[in-house]
Parts: structure tokens; sequence; C-alpha cells
């Protein structure tokens, strides 16, 4: 069995999810990890996954990670990519790895075990090559929140434009100015304003919900 | 050794390589299939491909399969995808999937035994899932052309705009408006004049050659 196991590269799928952390602060992007309780890198905190099941798809080893990471749904899965470099593990390991999006805010949640939520910004050092593979999946998130509406992924139904650009913010690690902001949004056709508006120790700021014609994000002929 | 490949699914690496058949006709997307010589699916036309070497990452096996099929380098490889469906074949194998470009006219080539190059648009029945990976490489190469220099990969250094755009066309899989391609183009920034024109049976043609600092496609941090 142990030969077998050194011949055949074995399979694995792993998960990057991003939430946002609300509260007094500025958001900001957040992700689970798990604390590895065995060799190879006992004690470092890993992408949560596990072994391809025989009978299982990916995608649906990809969900049961994140459901008993998170106990939540995602609001997007997607295929990020396969990892297979020989030395990233001392067996060989082809890693399948999806990145997701959670809406919920996770800040106060109840984590399993060995599960803490991070600050993608300021990462421990990871087992394996899970610091690049983070660092890939927040560069795959900031291309998307470029020319799709996937940041409405990390957003409720019904929200103002400042709370939009701060989901922005979060994701680009940087500032935008408001002004800028409302008109590239205005003109992007992508929002839908309500009567309502939000209320308390600011003005009154009117909320907005997306449009639900235009797909979170253009995933071709793979996903119809 | 037989029961433990049922347990663990297996990893097979295959290729989805595109290139362009020139001739007197406008040119077409064409790529290389291999005709299966045992099952399953014996006799139908498959990628190139076969399982990942034990000591081989998944960009070595790529291009291994790429130079035996074609005996070529490629102008650019990529990783596609990688399709895991428990259903997609009579045992469990997850095949990462790549997809290239090959700059050279492949018309004339002697092919190895089984080998042949089938024009993208009217392919027969192949076997696996290999119809659906090939759509889903073309959505990607159509999506590229749109906003990267990728048309370069398939292109010679230097190449008139007439020629460009037969590339587009080919691989947009429609005929485009020669005024406004060449205003898109101009616009772009991408294309350097050169002094030189490519003469003929037609009048004399400009010949250009792309912008070597823009990238082919921008790939993010894993291609650095």
């Amino acid at each position: 069995m142990t030969r077998t196991s050194a011949e055949h590269p074995r399979v694995a799928v792993s998960t990057v999810i991003f939430s946002l952390r609300a509260g007094d602060e500025r958001p900001a992007v957040v992700l689970p990890l798990v604390r590895r309780t065995r060799d190879p890198h006992e004690g470092l905190w890993a992408l949560p996954g596990g072994w391809l099941g025989e009978s299982e798809n990916l995608e649906a080893a990809a969900s049961r990670t994140l459901a008993e990471t998170t106990g939540l749904a995602p609001s997007y899965l997607e295929q990020l990519y396969a990892f297979g470099d020989v030395d990233r593990s001392p067996t060989r390991v082809v890693s399948i790895v999806y990145w997701a999006l959670v809406r919920e805010d996770v800040s106060g949640r109840l984590a399993p075990e060995n599960v803490a939520w991070f600050d993608a910004a300021s990462l421990p050092r990871l087992a394996f090559d899970h610091n690049q593979i983070v660092e890939y999946a927040l560069w795959r998130l900031r291309n998307k929140v470029g020319y799709s509406r996937i940041a409405h992924g990390l957003l409720p139904a019904e929200f103002t434009l400042a709370e939009l650009r701060e989901v922005y913010e979060a994701i680009l690690g940087r500032r935008l100015d408001p002004a800028n902001f409302r008109r590239q949004v205005d003109s992007s056709g992508t929002l839908i304003p309500t009567t309502r508006f939000r209320t308390g120790n600011h003005r009154p700021a009117r909320l907005y919900h997306y449009n639900q014609d235009v797909e979170l994000a253009e995933r071709g002929p793979l996903h119809r």
C-alpha cells in the first residue's frame, strides 16, 4: 500500500473561503484556516480541505469542506487552480483548489475546534504552499471585482454606496475616492436604487441592490 | 494493487493545443487529436495526454505531451481547468487540462502515427468529456483575445493588419469590419508599425509587430 501511494500522486481538494469582518472599523477580507494536528507541518495553519472521495465530484468536495469549516453555504464558488509541484508536500499531492465567497458577517461566529478566521492581509506562515495559494486567490478576487459584480457575493441584498465602496477598498487594499466611485458605479448599470434609506448617526443614505440580470461573474460554458 | 487504484482517483494531464491552418483559404483554428488504440473508447479521437509522472510537475507533463504530439514548443501554455466528475471515465480520473498555442503553420507537417489535426469548429465525437473540454478551451481563447495580445501566440514576428484580423476572425468565428478593426488596434497601443511592407498580388501592406512590453496575457502572481 505504501509503495502504491508513492507511485501515484494523490488528489486533495482545498478551499480558500473569503468573507468580510464587519464591526466598528472598516471591513476587512478574512478567511478561515485549520490548525494541523499531525505531520507534516503539525501546528501550522492550513487551508480547509481533504482527500477527494472516490464517489465525490470536485465541486462537491469543496462545498463539503466549506460547510464543515464554516457551517455556511457560499454565495460564490469557483475552481481556482490545480497545484501539483513535486516538492510541495513530502508525498506527492495534487491539490485542486476552489475559492468561495460567504456573505455573512463571520466576526462573532463560533468556529469548530482548530478553526480560526485570519485577516487575509496579515497571515502567519502557513503549511505547504498555502501562502502562495491564498495570494493567488486574492489576485483572482481583485481581478474579478474590477469587471464583474463579484463584490455582491460579500454584501447583503441591500446596501449603501459607502458600504459597497468599503467592500471594494477591503478587496483592493486601498482607499477609493467616493465621488469617482459613485460615478463609475452609476455608469456601470449594475446597481438599482431602492426607495429605502439607511438611517443612523449620519445623514440618510440611499439603499441599492444589484441588477440580478447580471451574473456574479462570467464563468463560461462549464456553468450553464 | 487493483483495489488501491479503485480507492484513489488517478491524475492525468491533457493539453488542448491550438494552432492555425494557413494556406489559400482564410486561416482556421486547428488542434491535434490522438486516436485511442485501447479501451475505453478505442478508435475515438482524444486530447493528447497521459498519466502524471511521479517526479513530474503539472506544466512539465503538459509540455512533454505537446512536444511528443507536435514536435513543437508552445508560444503560450496555461492551465485551463481540472476536470474530475465521477462519471467522466469508467475508472476515477482527474484530468488537469492545459491549453497551448503553437505558432507554426501545421498544415503540411508530418504528424506521429495516430495523430491528426482537426478543425476546431467541426470536431467528431471525442472520447470521454473531451468535446466539452475543447469547447471550454475555445471559450477561454475567445475571451483572452478580447483583452490581451494572445493572438500574437498564433502569429509570426511581423504581420499585416489583415493577417491579424484574420486570426481574430478565425478565433471568434465571425467576420470583422476592417476599418473598425484598424481603429481599435490603433488605439490599443499594443502594435508597433515597422518600415517594411508585405508585397505580392495586392497593394503593399505595412508590417507590424507587437509591443513586447505588453505580456501575452496577465497571469498573476503564479507566473513571475
